[in-house]
């Protein structure tokens, strides 16, 4: 089984045909032909190396997030800056919440620290006091927000409340908003708004803006220290140039955004209604761009196959700590082919 | 002083307009049409996540090198696959060939390793048993070929010799082939001929292909076992959509090829014929697209500001280790640029 969504090449090579992908969580928006032009006006830049300091993009990011350049680190996907991050943390003991997002733990493990799991309570919410009172030897805290594949939201008061904690111990939170801009008024709700030493706050361009393929990411830190130690620690030029070319436009452009926040608000609501219409199966009210559901009696891995068999492409989500050989997790898209999404698992389950 | 060649962003922001690069070594030629075109055509799968296994890209590499896909390893630039190797391999000790490019020494040092110097002969010359006598206690040898910033090559025969050497004590070789294709007839002087278990070859299309801004590089390896811990340590998705899309059409793209050959054979030759006119200034005769130069008086820093004065960046290669404050480097450019910077080097030296 991957241990991600998305791998419908492998599904086409084995299919040899095109499906419709479930399985990743991508805003279902063609980039704007603004963003075409630019690339096309800039293509002699490919034969340049991208600025080593990226002084255009962090501005543009900083700019974006109200915050200084020096805050801001970029990186070749939300997953350089990860990785980076748990190599440059002075830390042994990393502490999950989850069920969540893999690489986490991968990345932990791969920086020869120990990591360790906590559970979100019932329906996926998370009680912060427990969660602090099972801190216990760890030094960072690991937290998605909103959280793949739950998609739940949890308050900036709860993340407050646990920094608070963290601080008093000189510990560490790391919070991962890849789907944050997906959530309803988050400019009033991201944790960069604490502007806290010791929070970390991790980004990308992949899913709102739509472009896993072209490598964006970033990371917003008030901790100058840990700064400077990834810095050290960076591969140089990582963020190709288009990259920088379509990241220092696309977080500004108004149309775009005003259409995938108009659409994510109804669709996700639509989606989940017709959800909840299907019988066999309990979808988690989502308050993002996918959507988590418990099969009753079936196999994930069954569903995804029938599922596949129509064209579908859906996530297996068993292989998510915490959870069970019965979860699946499916993006949200546009409404015709969320239509036929529905339709095809209607037919595949009752 | 920069680590590398290229800060152009820089310069450009510290006097406002732009100069003529000799600092970073990229063959001088536009990518061709039809690669734009390819971009272009495919410019909607910038909205989807790579091929996790990049089973296309790797098949056109494995035939552009007459190996086999599963031989392959691609990566977001040469770099990401250089400091996945060192933190792959296990060695505890490394030995590179000097004066050399530097992100050998940072990628061995990041992975915990212990990093010693083996310096060139006379005219950056390599005697392969004098190298083979310092080997001692260190388990891997790097070696640049041909060599930044020295523009020397070394034959397939020493190599083999060093490899068969390394090869009966267990130890390894990485040969960082990323200006290869400057070669004349490098098809029969790539250490990948050889096919053994304990070399790692590392290639890169920035250099010849031009396209530094767009991130590829790609390693070629017989050691299964440590392709798979490389395939353990790797970040999903590294390389980006449009290297990918680039990648695999350019190394085919013959009448680019003939033309890149072209030029360098001519080129290399007529820039080290003009620079011998200049007093001043040893040139090292070089066989690849850059060239080493000796300053017999002047000061490395001193004549790049004086050429910076005229419009021209150049390569204070005053921080490569075994090299003094007299040398320089520059890159090998059309006829036209040339000549602007043979008649800026003669002003300012002469």
């Amino acid at each position: 089984m991957d241990l991600h969504g998305g791998n419908i090449y492998r599904v086409k090579r084995e299919r040899g045909e095109e499906v419709l992908d479930y399985s990743s969580n991508i805003a279902p928006f063609k980039l704007p032909n603004s963003i075409k032009e630019i690339v096309v006006e800039n293509f002699d830049k490919l034969e340049r190396y991208p600025d080593i300091d990226y002084i255009e993009l962090r501005e543009a990011i900083a700019k974006y997030n109200g915050c200084d350049i020096e805050n801001v680190v970029v990186g070749n996907g939300a997953t350089e800056i990860l990785f980076l991050y748990m190599k440059s943390i002075k830390a042994n003991k990393v502490l999950i919440v989850a069920p969540t997002f893999a690489e986490y733990e991968r990345a932990v493990k791969l920086s020869g620290k120990e990591v360790s799991f906590f559970k979100y309570q019932e329906g996926y919410e998370l009680d912060i006091e427990r969660l602090i009172e099972s801190i216990g030897e760890n030094e960072v805290v690991v937290i998605c927000n909103p959280n793949n594949p739950t998609g739940k939201f949890q308050s900036l008061e709860k993340l407050e409340r646990l920094a608070d904690f963290l601080e008093r111990t000189g510990k560490k939170l790391f919070v991962d908003e890849a789907f944050i801009e997906f959530i309803n008024d988050w400019r009033d709700k991201t944790s960069a708004l604490l502007k806290r030493e010791n929070i970390f706050i991790l980004r990308a361009l992949t899913k709102f803006y739509a472009m896993p393929g072209i490598r964006l990411g970033y990371g917003i830190s008030y901790d100058m220290e840990l700064l400077k130690e990834i810095k050290d620690k960076r591969e140089p030029w990582s963020v190709n140039i288009i990259a920088e070319l379509i990241g220092k436009n696309i977080i500004f452009d108004k149309e775009y955004i005003e259409c995938v926040e108009n659409w994510i608000e109804i669709e996700k609501r639509w989606f989940y209604k017709e959800l909840l219409k299907i019988d066999g199966m309990i979808p988690i009210e989502t308050e993002t761009n996918f959507i988590l559901i418990e099969l009753k009696e079936r196999k994930a891995k069954d569903i995804q196959s029938l599922m596949l068999e129509k064209g579908v492409l859906i996530r297996d989500a068993s292989n998510f700590k915490f959870l069970t050989e019965n979860y699946i997790r499916l993006a949200i898209k546009d409404r015709e082919s969320n239509e036929r999404a529905i339709k095809s698992l209607k037919e595949v389950l009752m």
